[in-house]
């Protein structure tokens, strides 16, 4: 079990939702870590605790406070982009970016892994229907996992992003089969108590839900 | 002046400290960053903020709090390394290291850079006379330009670490040139209110003092 001991990022969405019940599945001995960055759609941090005892895996809370602005999501006087269409979304990177955020994230799992002796980081980073963040790409992810090789005390310490080339459709699919408690996830940026349903976020998932409709 | 902005990683010590009047000697515009991570050394961050004070530069301290102990420095119950000679110190990696630190710390330093337009790291990192941290190799340092070459949203910033390949000694003598507040750094990791003259840093330090009174 401890050769499978896996730090796993979980924001509360359906993408990282998945990325660890599929981790569990594989048999993965999973310690979620969830981040409190001062995002406006808090109502995230509801859903990524949620989601983690219902699984019943052990989970660790990090709070960091960025005292530098630079997004939308961590700025409310910067507007959320809304009703953009999907090419739109992906051509850019979007006011919704938080500078070096998966950067960061990625620090504090390496250093909990280092520290809890676990061998796998889970991330459930995705470049196809995306918000455009540069930090989401497969070769972010690559130039990561060298940096581990390159200056961590456990070297072997991997990176496995499992949804990095699926669909939101094909990631959708994926939950419903794992079983994974959909109605619980939350991917909407905007910070209401309901998901506003015109930000990128909601138009991704919202897009996906929509094709299976279609297809049931 | 903007094309200058620069961001400097300042623990307190004398190898970051020099690190910063290295920078603005060099005409770079200089935003200070220091951590309160809980090390046992708080006093570090009250010298920090001295010497960013002094200098008249603008400083920022994040405080981070890792949830996870695995470090002599963040857990009080795990022993500091004493009394070792410097041959031993380099040889492991010892019990002070503090899992991901350097990699949080540049990932922050990425974070403020992108988000308030900076165009440079500076960190103290030096392998010559040092504690053996895997993160502060130039290997390491490398990787995370290349990671930031490969996944930030302005892949230009640059890390600059003027004294990689510097002895303590040479260091010791630039921060004389530059006009370093020597006697306010800070390098003692036991957390007393003076420096406890046994711990790897005390050691590393004391000698580069010690062979330039000889010389004097």
């Amino acid at each position: 079990m401890n050769a499978k001991k896996s730090i796993i990022l979980l924001s509360g969405g359906l993408d990282s939702a998945t990325t660890l019940y599929y981790a569990k599945d594989k048999g993965y001995n999973c310690y979620v870590l969830i981040f409190d960055y001062g995002q406006r759609h808090k109502r995230e941090i509801k859903s990524a605790v949620e989601i983690a005892r219902q699984l019943k895996v052990p989970y660790q809370i990090v709070k960091i406070v960025l005292p530098w602005k630079g997004s939308a999501l961590t700025d409310a006087s910067v507007k959320i982009p809304i009703e953009r269409t999907l090419s739109q979304i992906s051509k850019d990177i979007p006011a919704t970016y938080v500078p070096g955020r998966n950067t960061i994230f990625l620090s504090f799992a390496l250093s909990y892994a280092e520290a809890i002796g676990a061998k796998f980081i889970f991330i459930g980073a995705n470049v196809i229907d995306y918000s455009g963040y540069p930090d989401c790409r497969p070769q972010f992810l690559e130039a990561f996992q060298r940096l581990i090789k390159k200056g961590a005390r456990d070297t072997e310490i991997a990176i496995k992003a499992p949804l990095i080339r699926k669909t939101k459709l094909q990631i959708l699919k994926m939950a419903m089969k794992l079983g994974v408690p959909i109605d619980k996830t939350w991917s909407c940026y905007s910070g209401g108590e309901t998901p506003c349903g015109v930000c990128d976020s909601c138009l991704i998932r919202n897009k996906a839900f929509s094709i299976m409709k279609k297809k049931v």
